[in-house]
């Protein structure tokens, strides 16, 4: 893919940090041999939330087996109801970092409190702003001071300008390690969680060098609709995917009705592997150098 | 308006807080004289931002002198744009007590941060939650404990239940003190900035104890529509209004677009004076009692 | 209202027939003694169907005396599945006629295709397109060529400009006879039918001469809400409102839940007769001619 | 994609003609050799409208040379304001057949009308349904009662189970040749035109034996997201595609921005053939018979 046509920018991109104006290259961020943005698509993987030392064991090391690169999973969870499960706090955030150990694999969780941000930064190797929190102001520059990536999902009726300039805010303060992350918008649409608009993938690569991935879980909301769009999102330029997995999903505290096991994860992986490599291959026949 | 008819309420307001079931009379929250969501609605005006001494004393003058019962102004403001003013902060604040105490109008001002609640709440009489952070729990749990009311807008894309799940994290921390606020939400629509929900008021009324009060400048964007979607909000329930006004709105700081003048002000407040004239007027002819 | 400013006109109703530019003065549609357009509101009410020569001659004779000014029901329904009730056809234009003589009360009702115009022409006063047929341009030209009023329903995800383009399409044919009608938008928000957005009746007014009247029936899809919503969309400028109403709204064929019975009516009327002459009245005190 | 699993259909899908329910194995719709639904994916493509006889010859020509196998144009051309481009009409049709004849390529086209419907039949291999009429129902059933194909769009705001429905009303008149065609829906998201929904590809394949085929050129609204688009509505199941292409895509009379190149379009087919031939093999390898 091309980006040289920085011409037409919109021109709210204007002196932008995000804009491929001040950046040609794609932003790479490193965690280790990991590098999202950077060559094949990121597969981050793990439950909705951190539930026991024995779940996230478990799922770190299945996850690992079959070949996922990222382990996350919720400690401080954002729930319409008060009297919903709100996720374990800072012992998640120690269980997380077991799993971490255990595995091998870099965590993501996601920080809903600039008050936390301190303590998630701890344990998490990525940190992760909500969609709830996209344009939680304070949070963003909080995140933006420190120098670890962020993960930043796009808000649920956010459009592209306001999504960019949300990285925008954590940019400012100096870090440029952010991951954008398309997770599905509300729409009328009734029979999908969410409406995934795979259409912000190409257009947020023409515009910005910022990577970008995908959540096919919150972006449909039922199990068999994972890995059909989950192919969809890398065909059209999302360098990862970030994938709610359970070993016995039916059980989940929370999203069970998204979360896949860990064998349709391992069938899923299987053809994601398969997708990239003619990716890669389609690449090198038809790059002209 | 008779609310007795709890047996329909949704099954999501089963066992909360807000419901009726819960409280079936009104919610009223007081603050001096003012009694909001008993009797007649309340009128809250002010800038979109407090930009200076000047500005917010004239204003808060000339409200009082036109009937506003309220002093509106932001000194913490949430902006698209990292780069666009972001309001005054602790000076915004010590600038609407100093308007409250010239003028006696009670001041209703935006927090942002968990950090900052209690800096606010030194300044304040009523706190707002913005609509992007309707879902920021940390923050509402914060506001909770406070024994302030707070001002609660719904979100850009939030449902009905999302609205009073809300409304339940505050009052479920002990303060019962909440005040919701429709604003508009995000639609296809984009011959209006928002499309003003006003189903949503009745909606509430029968659903909830709360009070609920319109923003009819979020609401629309445009000033010539602040008028009329003013009485339609008062006509369907609406307890009270909350609208952008300035001296000199084409040189407001922010949201210049929807924020009427003074004259316009007066205007609008001999309509609304009618206007709850006659609604009082039929109430009174039609009560059985 | 004052609607001299047409020089704000949105770029897109330069030069057409359904803009202030190009008609400054209010059209006026004019049925018999009935005027809508000019003076008090119309009220328009009757069954979602007409289901028999009984339901719909008590239910013309109810309405008229209690004030209803026209009468509708469906012959010819639009129905999501092709196994429900799709309307009496012939013979329910028929059954409408009846009720005509014996009410007196001028009919309305929908037309679904050109093959059809000529038809429902003989027996209806005003032909209505539905909001599914809003961009069914041939069925716009074909009732153009008529020289009977349109009552012309906003689709479902209809923008302003295609709304008053859809009635420039009738004009362009020669009927200026057009009535627009706000029946509620679709959006996320899930607790009412249709999210109505009133904000368009004060926009239509100061971009177009023609008269618009608002369904808070469609509008709402509750007949709880159906008294509020009424009256809002007076408050802000409907010249006329649409009812679905049902001598027995639970035995109704077609849009039960959003159909008020004869007794609800009655009462709505009163409130209407009321909040039509305090604007009535408040127009006369302000008035400075 | 096995879809045994017809015990978790939707309430609304029980007793549907579209239904795996009704029928498991998938439709496939001959047209000659093409067979849409069953085996490689079928390409669509043309000029959004119909202009001139060296327009749609060249455009046929060039684009059987890179492998489309039908043509599409528009002869009847809903517009939403009445002095745009109305399309060609019947003159239209002929210079289709005309092309047809000179290339070999079946012919797509849009029937907006029941009376048009005879004519439209005669010269078209494949009549579309539009957007805007997805939910016209008398044009519904008089294309179910011919025994030609039929390409249904999604209407802009139509939930899954309006689609369906649509697609059972011609169903139900006896015409079982019915290909689906997602095309974008509205929501308040505004950098391109529509959004275009993938995720109902799966689940509409799911739950129906229909085919259902995407349109990136009107699901984007942008040249530039055509490719990537395209990609992803294959990568998810996608059954075809239907692709506005223009020799001068500047020149369009409609749809320019949207519109692709011949030499973009011949680039786009080069990554399909190499995409769908990944496809195959990799189904190869992972069938168990």
């Amino acid at each position: 893919m091309s980006h040289s046509a920085t011409a037409h920018l919109p021109g709210w991109a204007a002196n932008t940090l995000f804009s491929r104006q001040h950046q040609p290259a794609d932003t790479v961020v490193a965690l280790g041999d990991i590098r999202i943005g950077g060559g094949r698509p990121v597969i981050i993987a793990g439950p909705c939330s951190v539930e026991s030392e024995a779940q996230i064991l478990e799922t770190a090391h299945l996850l690992r087996t079959h070949g996922a690169q990222m382990l996350r999973g919720g400690a401080f969870k954002p729930r319409t109801s008060p009297y919903s499960f709100q996720g374990l706090g800072q012992k998640g955030l120690e269980l997380l970092a077991m799993a971490r150990s255990a595995s091998g694999l870099p965590v993501v969780t996601e920080v809903m409190d600039t008050a936390d941000v301190g303590l998630v930064a701890e344990y998490a190797d990525v940190l992760q702003i909500g969609s709830r929190n996209m344009q939680n102001f304070p949070l963003l520059k909080a995140v933006g001071r420190l120098r670890k990536p962020v993960l930043l999902k796009r808000g649920m009726a956010a459009t592209l300008e306001e999504f960019l300039m949300s990285a925008e805010y954590i940019l400012a303060e100096g870090n440029f390690q952010v991951i954008l992350c398309e997770r599905g918008i509300r729409t009328f649409s009734d029979y999908a969680r969410n409406t995934l608009d795979l259409n912000i993938v190409p257009a947020v690569r023409r515009i910005s060098h910022l990577p970008i991935i995908v959540d096919p879980s919150h972006g449909t909301g039922h199990r068999e609709l994972v890995t059909p769009m989950s192919l969809a999102a890398l065909a059209c330029g999302a360098q990862g995917l970030i994938i709610e997995t359970h070993p016995r999903p039916d059980t989940a505290l929370s999203d069970a009705g998204q979360t896949i096991s860990i064998e349709h994860f391992a069938q899923l992986m299987e053809q994601i592997n398969h997708f990239v490599a003619w990716q890669q291959h389609y690449a090198d026949i038809t790059d002209p150098t």
